[in-house]
């Protein structure tokens, strides 16, 4: 098959990043998606640096042996840890989620602006996202703040009760009013919390989700290649490491996302 | 040293654990306690029953080297996945959380009456405390409800403020004025919001604390084997797998225990 008719991968240490599937979904209808969740191995936040660099780079292989041609790494441990060394191994382009976001946020932060980075406790002490936004040479002031009842809230599907508000609130309310400019949504679940939180911060802040960032990458890449899918509707399919039902049941719910029949590939 | 004097083990998947410590520190003050939290690898919820049975025999040889008299399995899995492999190779007696519990629950559930099991997903899944109900031949109606958002509240040391009750009554208030009798803490982390838990629960339910029960267990096996300490303060020593310095924070921060210092063994 021609190379712009082949398939992009996206992975993820689970669910979270579903959400830039839905993105990529929605921006890019004709590509067909082939999405892979670790869910065996979750979460690697809290795991060592070989183990994450040694997982992505297991499903990477297994992606690339599908014939992508273009790799997202929808996954912030994995792109903040191991995006260097799966670029090494792959022949296809591989996009993370944390330069989308960094771009994104500085295009909403003036220059001496403040953006606030949220994240599991893992990400935020990785300091990825501050690391990057330092590299991009940004003279912006960087505030972080782990948010970690986030990603249990979304998977309780709670995200429109008074509850995720209240929670919101008890870890964003000290920064409104702070003047931040930007709000980077530095975890996949987080994007199905985008209202509470932008309601949280006020109208000051912009919300800055790295999901829709990096499927706006995405589709700027392969535009630049030329190789956007020139079909009409793409297909999509899912595979994970174990729990297949669980995982058909939380995209459904969570972001109503039909996976239909989920395989399971184990490593 | 005498038997007597010998000191009683403990051990967790991480720091949940510590209401264990906690209780058996105020209930058997003369004793000489030794904590092992297996922080590396936490938590065990979500690892194969293999992998439990593996740390928990690797961790129980560790203190059984230390000449310790007595071991307290204070975490809900191990002690529902590893208890009967490590009493093969101890030649001490082993204590788990979830024979206590059941136990305590049963004392205040009258025949016929409800019990209401809660703890992490993993647990509830694992139907561990409803078998042994069952296997206890109780006649009582079992309900369970998973509550994972009580851990990362616990941790976020967010016990007293209001989103905590929020959080209770999300998950408990629909079992409110169903007549339960008794409502089992199936989780080391819960303790720590008993009362926030009685509130919702109202004053027909008794709250049972697994981590009371198990020490006040430990006392009385004790008592029996004629091995209490007839020492006046007892010891407390602390070892972990990774992260020393978090897990004394927390152990502060959370519980109020001084831990010293926190020596590390790997594994």
């Amino acid at each position: 098959m021609g190379d712009a008719r082949r398939p992009i991968g996206i992975f993820d240490s689970g669910l979270g990043g579903l959400t830039v599937y839905k993105a990529l979904r929605s921006l890019l209808p004709a590509e067909d998606l082939i999405y892979f969740g670790d869910t065996a191995r979750v979460p690697y936040g809290t795991k060592s640096p070989e183990a994450v660099i040694a997982f992505s780079k297991e499903i990477a292989a297994f992606l690339l042996a599908r014939r992508i041609k273009l790799l997202v790494v929808a996954c912030n441990t994995a792109s903040s840890l191991a995006l260097e060394e799966i670029r090494r191994v792959s022949p296809v382009p591989v996009l993370g989620v944390i330069a989308p976001g960094v771009e994104a946020a500085l295009a909403a932060a003036p220059r001496g602006g403040r953006v606030l980075v949220t994240g599991t406790t893992a990400t935020v002490n990785s300091r990825a996202y501050s690391r990057a936004l330092e590299a991009a040479g940004a003279r912006v002031r960087v505030l972080e703040k782990a948010c970690p009842l986030f990603v249990p809230i979304v998977e309780e599907g709670w995200c429109g009760k008074p509850v995720a508000a209240a929670v919101a609130r008890e870890y964003l309310g000290p920064f409104r009013g702070r003047g931040i400019d930007a709000l980077i949504l530095g975890c996949t679940h987080y994007p199905l919390l985008k209202k509470v939180i932008a309601r949280v911060m006020g109208p000051r802040t912009r919300i800055v989700d790295s999901a829709q960032a990096a499927a706006a990458q995405a589709r700027r890449e392969l535009e630049r290649r030329g190789l956007l899918n020139p079909g009409r509707a793409g297909r999509s399919e899912f595979v994970v490491s174990d729990a297949p039902e669980r995982f058909s049941l939380l995209a459904r719910r969570l972001l109503g996302i039909k996976t239909g029949k989920v395989s399971v590939k184990r490593f």
